[in-house]
């Protein structure tokens, strides 16, 4: 075993005001351990004293940051040491762009797929099912019955075919759901009947039963589902949102939904989170705002995103390629 | 071909007010009457002009009454040649008791399987998910994420393990649920890892993830599942009605919701409906009200219902037994 000093040091950065399910605490950073044998040894581990702030002296010796916790200019101005990142989080928009191009930053994607995948599927039986109609009229003490048909044979159209799309097509297709996949090459997919280029999606737009955003937020993604994009939606189309908000026009969703010319829409992500008090979005009619909680596996979300920090810490002292790696350039 | 004074006069009785979705109309008659060719010219159909009232010309007239809407009472005393009455609902409480027992009576169990099983489900998932937490949480503006758990392995007792439950076990065998039905005889059904006897379910209740009624109303299963079941549910469980409300003591459900015991509720059935104004259930937190329309498909009930009939024609012109005779004593 190496000695003592020489041990790379791993800052554990914990997100601060985090959900208790979703903590990067010293307990379950020593069952990682255990469940790898030897290979934490290898390494040193600190805490910052204040999860809000980033610890100097722990700083100037990190050479691996796991957690996002800490401003990247603070990384770069006060780490010089630190030649990886490791994110917990699928999504590393506001980590990606101002990070030094020497720095490794690999994420999480991966782990949001059985939980996310059902979410997914969650959301589109309940719209197919009009329950987001339903909970609007209960507000309003409104008996009004729809009487909806069997989700079997619809269309769902997956932007993005990443893991986390891919984990809600095998959703759909466990209930026989027709799956369209929008991506950036156009290249067929697992789980996909068919695979489109984004360029392309206006074809199949309005064909859509149900519109499934799964896209990270990179330049090319921003707005992509745009107020053109939206008006080619059907009127009883669903839409479901568990990528990253500023993919998508709310503002044009919203302007239809309150038309009544969408059947709904339930919305897991916002922009800026939490969603503000006097926000419009909280009662726009058949709208359901989840509160970005639809991906994350309360029960071994942490546990995975460790088994992930593991196999590249393995890889790490190897010198190979990690895995999850982030192209700081395209963002994902 | 009989000639047409001895053919067997149906006078249809369509339901009054209902959605049109649901509606009895000649149109649908003829429709089924070509899928059944030579069948319905068997026959006479009459249609009264008023639904709400019976037409006591046709009534003189008719052996067999389609629909329900005409008061047992009214039957008795105003047409002496009828034999049968071929229900569109599954749940015949209403008229089963009042009728005399030389009348046949069938329903139209079976129906509501492919979308009341998809609606049982997506009822569980969208409990398991928390989105009864996120729509109350929606209307005060809060953000108040739940990081739920994917649903495999879960278990979901199924009380009632007929037609519908039946269905709601196969879309639960889909996502690797656990399934226990509760029935008379305990005896095995397809669909289910287990079955137990309704007078041994204190058993396993305090096992459930989710309770799901699919129950007729019966003298056997008015309030079922009273206080005492309820109170032995785990204070995790969701909770889902597509029975009949009466299976259930819902003031005894409703306290565990208000006093945050229970996970959630979906409830499609009630005692009046529509559910009144004044209905305190209207407001009980993680209570989701869906106005009895979940297990009815609205692009194919009737038109399947039609089919059931049309097999029972057959079967009466033929002097068979007919499909879906209940048992007027039982109520089923």
């Amino acid at each position: 075993m190496a000695k003592p000093a020489s041990r790379p040091l791993v800052y554990v950065a914990d997100e601060p005001d985090g959900d208790p399910t979703q903590a990067l605490t010293p307990e379950r950073i020593k069952a990682a351990s255990r469940r790898h044998p030897g290979l934490f040894d290898k390494f040193r581990f600190a805490y910052g004293a204040d999860p809000k702030r980033a610890d100097p002296k722990h700083l100037a010796e990190a050479e691996i940051v796991l957690g996002v916790a800490f401003d990247p200019l603070t990384l770069r101005a006060q780490a010089p040491k630190l030649r990886w990142i490791q994110s917990l989080n699928a999504g590393v928009e506001k980590l990606a762009p101002k990070l030094d191009p020497s720095f490794l930053l690999t994420n999480a994607s991966g782990l949001h797929g059985p939980k996310g995948g059902e979410f997914g599927l969650t959301c589109m039986l309940l719209l197919n099912h009009a329950v987001q109609r339903f909970v609007g009229s209960q507000r309003r003490h409104e008996w009004t019955p729809v009487y909806t048909t069997p989700i079997e044979g619809k269309t769902a159209v997956i932007a993005g075919a990443g893991a986390l799309g891919q984990a809600v097509a095998r959703q759909a297709k466990r209930h026989r759901m027709k799956t369209i996949g929008i991506n950036t090459s156009g290249k067929p997919v697992a789980g996909f009947d068919r695979v489109v280029k984004a360029k392309d999606m206006a074809r199949i737009l309005p064909s859509a039963d149900f519109l499934v955003v799964t896209l990270p937020i990179t330049r090319a993604t921003e707005n992509l589902i745009d107020r053109k994009a939206i008006d080619l939606l059907p009127a009883h189309c669903g839409i479901v949102n568990l990528g990253r908000a500023r993919v998508m026009d709310y503002a044009a969703m919203a302007e239809r939904l309150r038309a009544g010319t969408l059947a709904g829409a339930v919305l897991d992500v916002f922009d800026p989170e939490p969603l503000p008090k006097d926000s419009p979005l909280w009662d726009v009619p058949n709208l359901i705002a989840s509160p970005h909680a639809g991906v994350d596996d309360g029960s071994v979300y942490v546990a995975r995103g460790l088994d992930i920090f593991a196999e590249n810490l393995r890889r790490y002292l190897g010198k190979r390629k990690l895995k999850n790696l982030v192209d700081l350039a395209q963002g994902y």
